[in-house]
């Protein structure tokens, strides 16, 4: 690993962002193909929390927040930070001052695989956290890492500039290349979704909707009356 | 396995299942002689959540939800859906649209081994799940599994048509046969606890309420005086 | 292990106790030099729960809740049960009716490694809980263990009369001789983040404002411009 | 759960035991449909331990062994003990002691979803064990469980008198009355598996051997000429 | 915390060490009470490692062992190295180097509440090691510990001087003024299950050698012959 | 993700991946900057398999082995097969019919980030196996994935084409462009290693011989006498 800084990295255009987040991490995630969907222990601090916004990564060491510091310069209005850390380690990586820093830049939000801390100052700010734990353990300032390398965070490779759409649902990452296509499956995703939807609710079965009676059939599925001995 | 769909099974009387649910899930399975409760890392959805039906079982494939397409069909007013899997698996099987589609059936809700997407929209729908997971991981429609065959789920071999009582303190499974006499005892587990709180609340110590000194001392507890170098 | 319950433990005097509760769980945590923090497994079974209190420990038997209806009694105004358990334990030991009885002794909350139940009530009761689960699995009263005895809960030896400090952020524990040390350092700490928060908010850097550059520097941190091959 | 122990289970014919167990623990699991087979975290205390025969079941409480001595009683030459317990626990529920008595009553092996210890000596009688855990720790004699009931044991729902297979790919359980048919159908698969191992050792490949090519390309697999930016 | 080395700690008798190591984990951990075992997820790195000694104890930061360089001078023939971490990690904290260093003075062997490396180095070495993990990752060398203080490792309390044994069944930690005691119940048990071994042996039922019929009729055992509708 | 297979990957050149075998993995991970360690839930099937190769990478659907088949065929002599998963899973992927294709073709190992089974089988054959579980668990064919595009195994991004060293210590992942570099290094920190060694048997401390006494007294640290109530 170099220990690097890399600045001025090639960003996702902040429309497509948007329009990437207004999607929500499920459709967005089955409109790529069910890919960039990151590990679902990463669970938001606060419920009801909501970001999408372009990577700036971290790689940190267990226990070691001091690149969280450097990252800090390199983020930009839009940005999420995107933490990754080269083992697994729950501890308190970030708190409310860092956080007051990142909002002071417009970032919108955090994304870490790792623990936080100041769980309750976090949600009365209102930023948006993701993590792996809730853990107040403090961290030293003592090893270098990288920011803005590629970085594994919760299973998926994070590219800086990716877009990261994040809600109640986890945390899913597309590549910058990507984000056009994405956008465009998705939004027509939800456009079909809402007709489904009112099918659904009407009483329409999905069986019938989707067509699933002959394939089941097909594999071989049969229906027998109960009780049974199964 | 056989790929099969049960229809007409046996369901616990809906009294009795009214009944059960008003319980709640510590006093039914300690009526039930403290069985039938499911693995505590079933967790609901949002909290709060509070549900009691007759059990409509399906066993799924990791990453594959088309079983619980084909259970839809089989769900009456009343029921709530058991969702077990051939191996453990988190992804996000069960989302907005099935829980629209659950909803005009008159189901009361879910119990899935697995995870479960479109978390918020659940929790505004008002519609109770309890899940291993959220996860907006998607699944496909490729392989048969079993609707209304016996399944185990979050440890406990569920029958359909059992009792599932669920609540913010887990999942408890009662055998259909079991249900009058865990509704007997259950109730009156309830008017007898009602008698405790009021003591323990005026200061009376659970050692002389229950008359533990006796056994206490019989087993060997020795009273000292710190401080001590125990 | 004797099976013994020890009374008059000294407890660490109720000012220092207050101050400590006043710092919360991250600060306190630092000031004792990054020690005595519990795991962060143990979480609020209601969030935004907090409390500060000295510790009565038991010592358990898993599926056993014997010796915490034994501790109640050692219990005084001011006082935090902390129970540890001889084995990974997730069952339910403690529900609702144990609360109201430490609730009439003016007990401030439960710390306890292994599981507790009747969460709904605990939460409108009001009565804070940190626990590894929540499960209905009900327990027996048939082995002993210990009272006020030096407990392991979630990671961290406690010593009867240590004080608890508990909120969103998890446990820590703070000896009886250290906590006027940890009440000086940790109130300069909350006034030194005061004015680290303005700075922050106003766009200070953290690398400005802790010196960091100069050593990041020394280390070997380099920058580069992107796009990159890293 | 009645405190019960069932005498005089009906088990499976031996000579289908021995002709499963011949199968091994794969081929039985594919023969009968890809179910059965018990959660891979249960491992063979000892590597290269194999056993097949008919299961007496125990229900267990955590950190109690009592029902396992109420068990041996119940077992006949060619069975397998089969412990659930009634959560999760890693207690050394069984040592030499028990295996020394299981011995001398003919029976095969122990598969336990708890811990056991003398694992140096269990190695060294020879007596086949998959458990959860190795772990030493002590467990008490004061709480029933049950005997030859239906006992759910890592995931399985195993009733008295099922076949038991496990090897060094874990345990499967096999219905009293599905004996025959995975009999039948592992038998042929082993005989198909000798002609296909010989043909991919030979180079054929398995995409010729299945037949793969087409449905691949019908599902839409394409081929690319790297390098490629994927 | 203080960062802290210890000299000259008063260590368990030589003779009695020798006699509990005789016992083997599972003996001593009975005659002490059935107390201070550590977590079964401390596993020896080769199958077959016994070992019994005093403790030296290292309290280390995540992913750094410096604190373990500094133990190796505190260490005298008979002594054993145990370490405990501030937080959970894996990383490999210790290898052949060390293992050289260490075998150089006489130390009989490691309990490591995390990982190590050379995995096959240490088994051609013969030098036993208990630990978390094992993992190649590579650790730093800049944050302080401290050395012979008391260290939770693996959820027990280890004092400096305390007698540590470890075998395949786990690691046992005995205080060092309850020595002679557990030395001495250890010894009449090691007595009495030779005994009972040779019954077992012969098909004398645990039931009847321990006595358990009449209390387990008292606690309402009730046998019935199967088939059964349990 | 698209459903791609890349044919004809640039490999890392068979020399360097000699050299980088005969490094290690401890070694290889520190000469690459304590860099693409897999983590270490990652373990070898069968003690003492040692493999370097270059990576093919699998991305495969959970509980579907469907893109190993097509795999093989990309496989060259002196490659090591890398399946990663698109969600957490432990099915029996892979087994010895595979494995005999697989070493019919030359390849030299198996990195799996899921199940594998007939593990009797595979030490038997000799062939070389990191995986995250055994188990018979038995999978379909029935949904596409991606063979040779980058793939997240056990936390590491794996590009086709990278060096993969693997042994007791686990799994590292050597980039194509940085492989003479990792060489170059690692083979000047085996040749300094062997030097330490001698002098660390021959008693002289690690802490005169990596000069960290001053360091150490810089950082704070302190030296009391015992015994001390720390």
């Amino acid at each position: 690993m170099k220990n690097v800084v890399v600045r001025n990295v090639r960003r996702t255009d902040a429309g497509l962002v948007t329009r990437l987040g207004a999607l929500g991490v499920a459709t967005a995630h089955e409109a790529y193909g069910r890919f960039g969907l990151m590990k679902p222990y990463l669970r938001p601090v606060w419920s009801g929390a909501e970001a999408a916004g372009t990577a700036v990564t971290v790689l940190a060491q267990p226990g070691d927040n001091w690149m969280i510091h450097v990252a800090v310069e390199q983020c930009q209005p839009g940005d999420i930070l995107v933490v990754g850390c080269t083992t697994d380690n729950t501890d308190g990586m970030f708190g409310d001052l860092l956080a007051t820093s990142l909002m002071a830049r417009g970032v919108r939000g955090l994304v870490i695989d790792a623990g936080v801390r100041d769980a309750k100052s976090l949600r009365e700010m209102g930023f948006p956290v993701w993590s792996k734990a809730i853990s107040a353990k403090g961290t030293v300032k003592a090893t270098l890492g990288a920011v803005n390398v590629p970085v594994v965070c919760a299973g998926v490779n994070v590219m800086p500039g990716d877009t990261i759409v994040a809600d109640d649902d986890g945390v899913v990452v597309i590549g910058r290349k990507d984000a056009a296509d994405v956008v465009t499956k998705g939004e027509k995703r939800v456009a079909d979704e809402d007709g489904k939807r009112k099918q659904l609710a009407a009483g329409v079965l999905g069986l019938d909707m989707y067509g699933m009676r002959e394939p089941l059939a097909k594999a071989g599925l049969v229906y027998v009356d109960g009780p049974e001995d199964v």
